[in-house]
């Protein structure tokens, strides 16, 4: 194998001016057969149009990770966007505004919160509140948004539902920071435990005091709560301050998402979320015309064949990838120098679950070499010119196809 | 995926004697189909001998640089002898003067030279001088050699010819070095920018004062010029001094090459380079057994497959295919331990020009796993037992397959 990462400087030193490049993403694509002998989701799948690519084009399996590691969908992201996921870590608690469509600046800190209860000692008892509906959370955050106004001075506090005990709390104002620990014991029968500043800063202590003093002001305000009566914080976070993907690459960037936790990872790296009507591939494609001349890097992101694999639904997986491949006509019509069709992660129907087997990817490109699969495919993809290749290298081999690559050396 | 890059600590510690490795280049060798549905060059070519070595040894595709990165030779080379060619860098000027067949040693400074036009305001009309003739080239360079004899009395300058419009420029004596940037402002209508030092030392100091000296010398000279009236020196490097190849890998090295170039980028890692007469891949593979019992490994270059991708003939590319097809005979009956054979990178017909896509790789030793590959080709490479390897990665298999590696551990 190859190395493994992008080398950013030398990124900055190659680039040029080239083709369009669309990064197709179907979220989850990698999949496995519903029985020994048979054949995967995507294997299933009717897809004329991938399987001309893949016949023209050069496929392989992309690791997102590490060999092995069961990917989140944000360090996922990260890596098809060539950033070692391992190197960049995003807090669990801006993915989780960012999974809202929560507007973060800089320098908020954000945190997962969620509902719990405790005993009359203090206790926890059940750290998810018995599951309450996402109803009881609306409820419960518009009560805490409420009583938190006005708590600091020079500091908002934002107190956002996301689902059943779930939610995402924001502490926005001047001279936050640190490096702060959860205050969920992840056992009952303990008490909350208080956040702790890791990082030695001023900004550190002074915003664990402050967390510290609003999860005991909502405690009060919870108390009387037959089941969500307390609370806990996880992954206090901030933007990690990446470095930006159209400086590094030299591409102005846009993404085209249904989502908001992918438009939200993308524009932590600096793409530009593109606004359409509508939910459907079709309507994504349609972004992606409208938007053809403004952008020399698109990301178009389809969410549900994960969704349908973390459902179980193998069936209804092979017929998202079919409505997708459908689209991919009006994709080549537009002339991208280079086109990458590829997941995420896998999500096998079968395993309900995003999972660590390495992703098939296809490079489309008037310039690629053609393989010799017979279709788009895990299988075509274990023996095809890409190899087993990290996600980080997808963005440079389709720079390089797109003419925007620079001769390394003399 | 494996490590990408050979540890020459790991390679001084286990090394070991057994037998002979043959490196054989074909330079460009990786191609595109002419056509969709078509062969490559090397697919294409009747190679009944490499065939059956594909049929009886381990293929694989080879990443000179990194994945999507155009090489340039003297890096591609580096990395086929063992070097990442990322970290260790062989400056622009020293590959110039390599090129030429220049005597460099160790001190020098060189640079590569272009002759250019400047207008009566000394700003830049024409970076390459018209294009001049090579025999205005010579008549300049031995112009300028002489008025250079004695301008520093501790000292040389040389001044050699290239082609065209480019020359060579070498400041031989003691206490030359630094980080020496370029005069040429890239540009029409500026100036050629005077040297810096961008390392600090006192060398780079002296030495950049010495070269702003020379050059303003050297425009003198060249005033009256109708075309050729100033210059530009680029790429001022020293020889980087680089560890040895026979020390790290513990085997004598020859180098068999027709271009100087290549015999030069050896004779950086310590190969010495093997003397021959004649052109063809026969006379090289002549100078093999004829060194036969005077070194360990055996770096054999072939330079048309290369010069006649970049020329864009297909056909001419596939004839010295099968020419070097027709020696490999010769090479198995000196009963190498191991023999590699692969390219420096790609140079399709199609693009005319070097590319990025992986460099279909051979390595025959009577060890080699045998792969499912019914002959040499970049398809059959495509999921051979080597995979999509580094180029670094070759040295060390080859030198396990000859029986030159100890085991690692107990």
């Amino acid at each position: 194998m190859t190395s493994p990462f992008t080398d950013f400087e030398l990124m900055r030193d190659l680039q040029q001016d080239g083709g369009k490049i669309v990064l197709l993403v179907m979220d989850g694509l990698g999949g496995l057969p519903a029985s020994l002998g048979g054949k995967t989701e995507l294997e299933s799948a009717h897809t004329p149009n991938l399987d001309g690519l893949a016949v023209s084009g050069s496929l392989g399996l992309s690791v997102p990770i590490r060999p092995g590691i069961e990917p989140g969908s944000g360090p996922a992201h990260l890596s098809l966007f060539g950033y070692d996921p391992v190197r960049y870590m995003i807090g669990r608690g801006v993915l989780e505004a960012l999974g809202i469509g929560f507007p973060l600046q800089a320098s908020d800190v954000a945190a997962r919160g969620n509902f719990a209860s405790v005993d009359g000692d203090g206790l926890i008892t059940d750290r998810r509140a018995g599951r309450i509906s996402t109803e009881e959370c609306i409820r419960l955050t518009t009560m805490l948004r409420e009583a938190s106004a006005g708590l600091f001075g020079d500091c908002e506090v934002f107190v956002e539902p996301v689902q059943e005990h779930r939610f995402v709390f924001v502490l926005r104002g001047e001279g936050l920071g640190g490096s702060l620990t959860d205050t969920d014991p992840l056992a009952v029968g303990k008490r909350p435990l208080p956040v702790r500043d890791e990082s030695g800063s001023d900004e550190g202590a002074r915003t664990a005091e402050m967390v510290n003093r609003w999860a005991a002001h909502a405690r009060g305000v919870l108390a009387d709560e037959p089941r969500a009566n307390s609370l806990n914080l996880r992954g206090l976070a901030q933007d990690p301050g990446l470095p930006l993907f159209p400086d590094i690459f030299g591409m102005r960037a846009g993404a085209i998402a249904v989502y908001p936790m992918y438009r939200g990872v993308a524009s932590l790296v600096g793409m530009e979320a593109i606004r359409f009507e509508g939910e459907r591939p079709q309507h994504e494609i349609d972004a992606l015309a409208s938007a053809w001349d403004e952008y020399d890097f698109f990301f178009i992101h389809v969410k549900k064949t994960d969704s349908y694999g973390e459902d179980g639904d193998f069936d209804a997986k092979v017929h998202e990838i079919e409505a997708v491949d459908a689209e991919i006509p009006r994709i080549l019509e537009l002339g991208p120098g280079a086109l990458i069709v590829t997941g995420d992660h896998s999500t096998p129907a079968v395993l309900r679950s995003h999972s660590w087997h390495p992703v098939p990817t296809l490079l489309w490109s008037p310039h690629a070499m053609p393989d010799a699969a017979r279709g788009f495919g895990e299988r075509d993809c274990a023996s095809g010119q890409l190899g087993l290749c990290h996600a980080t290298t997808l963005i440079p081999q389709a720079m390089a196809h797109a003419g925007r690559l620079k001769r390394f050396g003399a």
